[in-house]
């Protein structure tokens, strides 16, 4: 079993969980919670900006003004069987890539053991 | 050592901090998350629901209403030496287990080292 | 790749925060928690404060206080590459050690892929 660990957009959370849920994975925990990734004010935006020039998306604007900011994000675990961990991903990153940065990250990690409490039921009937 | 991560009700949580505290481990951490599980409406309870029958507990209403809807949960995280963990498991299951839905789950993860900040102690010292 | 967990106090998470951005970590995520250790009230600081002696920092007054109570604490997550491990292990010690209870927690533990959702890169290129 392994957890996968999503850190996207608020305004995607929505969407992505409709999609899990509709994909057959509709057990999952979210979270808030305030994070940034390594990027930095982007130059070449920024002077287009003070060129007056069109900026292409609200993600944009997001990244000049967070320098060294953390910025609120949702967390969204799931635990799924090995052999279905490409397939979630997947997913994720089909509703979540809008090619901006700020899109998030997905971690996998290992889950040993689950309990479903209300039955005892361990290991991936549990999930 | 292992991470135990129990989501459970928000109002089993202080009967099962108590629980954990006084079996010997009162070290924990507590987040608030929403959550759900693989569970749809029960269309039994729904009809007993229509028909005016006498719904057996809150937890089989808040079940009635939820369909796709994340649940306000409380995720309780305890690190402990991998021979501790039944124990631990089996002390959440004792007060969290009513045998209606959303009763929890629980997930046990690899820890590799701990760290107490204040004695640089590291391993099983530091938990 | 490790997962670093850092369950700190509050108040000194913005110079973790900046140490880590600082020596090359500025991607992070930051939670609210509550939580404890296994602290108990130190008798030895309640007879101090009965007789009126100076009681050494808010930290000491904090610990007198929370006997058995959660405390709200913020949990720092930084995925590492595993040699990156004790040296991002060693600028949270610098920062938050002060010597009193409640100094807080680090715990590491295995990630096994990243995924950065924008390009979809993987492995240490992601994180």
């Amino acid at each position: 079993m392994k957890e996968i660990i999503s850190i996207i957009r608020m305004n995607k959370m929505n969407e992505t969980k409709e999609a899990l849920s509709r994909a057959g994975y509709p057990a999952m925990l979210c979270k808030k919670v305030n994070g940034r990734g390594k990027k930095m004010i982007n130059m070449d935006i920024l002077e287009d900006l003070i060129e007056g020039k069109e900026i292409s998306s609200p993600e944009v604007l997001e990244t000049i003004t967070e320098k060294g900011r953390l910025i609120a994000k949702r967390l969204l675990t799931i635990v799924a069987p090995d052999e279905d961990v490409k397939k979630i991903v997947n997913i994720i990153i089909e509703i979540n890539q809008t090619n901006n940065m700020g899109d998030g990250k997905i971690f996998v990690s290992p889950i040993e053991d689950a309990i479903r409490v209300r039955t005892d039921e361990t290991g991936e009937l549990a999930i």
